[in-house]
């Protein structure tokens, strides 16, 4: 099934790393800066931003927080390493905990926001000493779920890859040789110990890229899709998901008259 | 001249006040949270929130810096009190110096955006924590030149008087009876001391509301704007700062195909 999904990756990474080009010249700059988790997009993200202007021209940023897992940690310097890129580490940890005790809270979902966004803060300001367009690395999996922090993670310049559910990421990834334990290693946004992208959300990735692909490419009714075999409450949880993060993707309303 | 941008008070009040009740339904929540400033912008905010959804359903929060000026936290929170909304105040000192000291900088623009992001953090967290919507407090004006912080102060649910330049925006303000004070401070960032966005701009709010009157509202050409007595670099530079932020005011591009 997934199989359909799959495009030519040669020429995805020609339309990619031409958009990267065109981005970077729309916006008057040479450089990009991407933020490093070791996982998945960031890495493929990283692998293409190096093909398209060169590894002189990208900062990989690396910015660990102490809950962190180490093995993300020492594989995002493995991947700036072997690109060539230049390496930047900025522990998040002060700034973080600072907040966490100004806000006087534990809660997990709210910790996790607070960190996304202080890694924003750190990356907006090291793109803006190096004069770098900051790399979105968000895929369109989780931007239609909402499985992101609005002005934390999914704050970026331009979005190479914002276009490609998750298993197309993975597929591109393999193409480009992003190394296999990167490839491999289950999906999380590592905001606290333990966590993976696929517990908290309750399905698999694979299940909801195929649920969107026809949801979304195809347009396909929930009767078409349960016809097809998907469960109707993961179609209605699905559904949910995607009406109630709209907000995530575009801009803020205003009562401005369009010209 | 500027008699010619004046609306009608009351009837835009109405408009904001309806616009403020739908946008919070649209998003399921009752409350909604305004950083307050001092400012005009954040003042006439917080008393349109107030008119629209009563001062039991506004939280005002107050996020003053070590060098913040002792009279806008003062007048912030005096304006919670007027209004008889909640009231919160979180001093973002531990983690705006804690940022500081980790991007080692000293860079006074720079050190102004980490500012304004550290309090999106913050007015981020209480409204998750209150389940309130972000209240927007950007003028057109200052959206049109950039004169904003991405991810920063521009963060934000909705847009209450974003389609205001800053001269309309006083104006409703006089009729919402805000304090004679705040309608006549010099307006400022209040990012580091002594500053006012006039003497950063270089140019004053009236000629840029008149100016960009005639040029957006009115579409009139340079050869137009010069023939009504602008002057031709006055008119370039702003015509550069629209262009040059115009990032600033849309979502990243991606090579998402539209439907």
């Amino acid at each position: 099934m997934l199989e359909e999904m799959q495009a030519d990756p040669a020429r995805e990474t020609d339309h990619i790393t031409s958009f990267i080009r065109s981005e970077l010249e729309g916006a008057g700059l040479v450089k990009t800066v991407v933020g490093l988790s070791g996982g998945l997009d960031s890495t493929v993200v990283a692998f293409l931003c190096a093909r398209a202007v060169g590894k002189d021209n990208v900062l990989g940023l690396v910015m660990p927080y102490r809950t962190s897992s180490l093995e993300n940690t020492s594989d995002a310097r493995h991947v700036a390493e072997f690109l060539g890129v230049r390496r930047e580490m900025i522990d998040i940890t002060p700034a973080a905990d600072a907040l966490r005790e100004m806000l006087a809270t534990d809660d997990r979902i709210r910790m996790g926001n607070v960190l996304a966004r202080t890694r924003m803060v750190v990356l907006y300001d090291r793109s803006a000493a190096h004069g770098a367009l900051v790399a979105g690395t968000g895929n369109r999996t989780e931007a239609m779920l909402g499985y992101t922090t609005l002005h934390g993670d999914s704050a970026c310049g331009f979005q190479p890859i914002a276009h490609l559910y998750k298993c197309q990421v993975r597929q591109l990834g393999a193409y480009l040789r992003v190394p296999e334990r990167i490839l491999t290693k289950p999906p999380s946004a590592d905001l606290w110990e333990g966590q993976t992208d696929e517990g908290e959300l309750g399905f698999s990735y694979d299940d909801a890229d195929w649920l969107l692909f026809n949801m979304l490419d195809k347009g396909r009714s929930d009767n078409r899709l349960e016809a097809m075999g998907f469960e109707p409450d993961f179609v209605a949880r699905v559904r949910a998901l995607i009406a109630t993060s709209e907000f995530k993707r575009r801009m803020p309303n205003s009562l401005l008259k369009p010209d």
